[in-house]
């Protein structure tokens, strides 16, 4: 019988990045597709009968598959340089809860699937949780045929190239159906989880966050030949904005907003850029708040644009509101583990966009680093074998 | 006999860049590699003898390859999303210029070589003139053979798998005392010649100037599970230094200095980054001020870092001096163009290295946009010509 931690270790090669550290694994890469090969064949292995969606999700399945039945998973998609856990945790858990069922000798009252979600982090198409958004309809199937990746490749290409009909992405209600509760198990992505206390909480609810797009349009020249006084350089503005979003965030209590990710077009050393592409992440508990805080941010950037002699565009590129997790799932996970801590994330998940059209609930694995979406992010072997564990009480519970 | 105008057609679909606009033809790239071809070929068919030499320079020579030739030429490699120009106008001049002398039955006293220089943008490994550093020795092979692409290729590397012997990298006295005399045709990167003067200007200086990375460390972590208080954000950091870099430089009479390429690790939306790379380009036509100035920014940059609990290093990529061009080849290019403006750049070139080796000089052809690095870089067809006919007339005067 694999252990997490053996089956964590089976593909601890897959998707190392050199550079960044840790694991970079964007959504059909060859890393991810490595994983999604491996996830099916320990599928195989333990008899369980395998399905790509429309959508790409992976399922495997004990029992028929039919409505209302029990579903676990994660995803084995990653953020550029992100560490081991998150996502593949989810999955390996699942692997070994299954395993530990079967040598408990439950009897399943009703079907149990372990899926995979593709595209969690967002990292290539801009949108996280995108195999879960396309499953419920929580997002536009046109919408998401013409999300770009780095390189200009379309989603509906790469899902074509990926054995899927683009046509057939979206809403995908039968599939749907066939959740009757929805647990995910996930690291941590805090420190909420102490050292000496138990290792796996229970989520209670998700921070609202989301992602916006900031493009900044300047002249483009040649950085020699252009005097200081002649520049309209979105650089600059660029760098004015980023400074804003941070001031904006630290004077709103409770609220989050990061620029990680900034492209400068063309991106040469010696030319002013013509334009800059930065992303705005923002999170708060309160969707309103949120909602004022990208608005405020709009207002400075608007300003400092202008001032520069630049322009700018603002665009949501997804928002998902506070999610709150199904109470009566969430008492009973609560009832299988006893003493669990209950924690709200910051972090999204497909578990928080599943949250609202299926009862859904999460398990929270210590991370005593409390680091996240990087190689710094960090599970103990024993809590990642307690944490199946406890995953095995809680799908034994609900099963 | 081909015009400037239509063999710059001929080449006017390779390296198109959807995205940025404009061409990207980073050196060894698909696109660079078919430019090669395309003067190889453009070469043969005026019977000139082709050879490559061990540093990637191709030489195309009218007589037989001898100490003390007059050479002529530019480059093919672009910035990201450049203008279709900067380059190749001058290697179509070259041609050009060929046909004309000898439509005029210029009878040569010496040889003559068109010469193609490799990496003059660096775009691709970060040092700008690759080609004639490594030729005339400016630059240390060993440190050219470790250079970098963004897919962390190395130049040795990159050079090998493009037919060129790494080991046989570096100064090539035999190949630099052929060139008697170097004349470099290029686009104007500035507004140096107006709408109704002259098209053609002769070249006197080029301002010094040099490109420094600075690498900002931080703290790698989850955008949303981690306070703003809790943040050691190198993004933010970098976006105060990218603001003290435009005010050093505003507050420097005749100062340049422009961050125009950025690169977060690892660059995703929700991952605030644990390191961002960014590049400085600063110039001034005194050198000891262009150093005052990089000191400047740096001791600004680690206030700033240390403030926001991050760590900085300075590495300087390249530099070069102001270069003032050989007078007595600047008074022949004079006597040889009556009324034709005399202009200093401060854009770096080929011709601007040669110049501490070699007496040296440039011609300039009208950019009415004024804009360069940009696919808003223009010459009108007449000037183009107008061009090659004046580099023909300077040639046949010292050939």
């Amino acid at each position: 019988m694999d252990t997490v931690t053996s089956l964590l270790n089976s593909i601890a090669d897959v998707g190392r990045d050199a550079q960044r550290g840790g694991y970079t694994r964007p959504v059909y890469s060859t890393a991810e597709l490595d994983l999604r090969s491996w996830f099916i064949e320990q599928a195989g292995r333990r008899g369980l009968d395998v399905e790509t969606d429309r959508n790409g999700i992976i399922w495997a399945w004990w029992g028929a598959p039919q409505p209302g039945a029990l579903v676990t998973g994660s995803h084995l998609d990653s953020v550029p340089g992100g560490g081991a856990y998150d996502g593949p945790l989810g999955v390996a858990s699942a692997l070994a809860a299954v395993d530990e069922l079967r040598s408990r000798g439950v009897a399943p009252l009703r079907s149990l699937a372990v899926a995979v979600f593709p595209e969690e982090e967002g990292s290539r198409f801009g949108v996280a949780c995108l195999g879960s958004r396309l499953l419920t309809g929580a997002i536009d199937a046109d919408k998401a045929r013409n999300l770009r990746d780095a390189d200009g490749n379309t989603f509906a290409e790469v899902a074509r190239a990926n054995g899927l009909d683009p046509a057939q992405l979206g809403a995908d209600p039968e599939a749907l159906a066939r959740i009757g509760d929805f647990i995910e198990l996930h690291v941590e992505q805090g420190r909420g989880l102490g050292e000496d206390g138990p290792a796996v909480a229970v989520g209670s609810s998700i921070l609202g966050h989301g992602r916006w797009r900031l493009s900044v349009t300047g002249e483009g020249n040649h950085a020699g030949t252009t005097l200081m006084a002649d520049r309209r350089d979105p650089m600059v503005a660029a760098a004015q904005i980023i400074l804003a979003v941070r001031q904006v965030a630290a004077a709103q209590q409770g609220a989050r907003a990061t620029v990680g990710r900034i492209q400068p077009v063309p991106g040469g050393t010696n030319v002013i850029a013509s334009r800059v592409d930065l992303w705005l992440d923002a999170r708060h508990t309160d969707d309103a708040v949120t909602a004022r805080l990208v608005e405020t941010i709009h207002g400075k950037a608007q300003k400092i644009a202008a001032f520069e002699g630049c322009a700018i565009t603002l665009t949501e590129e997804s928002y998902s509101g506070t999610v709150h997790f199904d109470p009566g799932l969430q008492r009973q996970l609560e009832n299988a583990l006893p003493g669990a801590p209950v924690l709200a994330t910051g972090a999204g998940h497909d578990a928080g966009v599943l949250a609202g059209y299926v009862p859904s609930g999460m398990l929270f694995i210590r991370n005593p680093s409390g680091i996240s979406h990087s190689p710094e992010e960090h599970v103990e072997d024993a809590d990642a074998d307690g944490g199946a564990a406890a995953l095995a009480d809680v799908l034994e519970a609900l099963l």
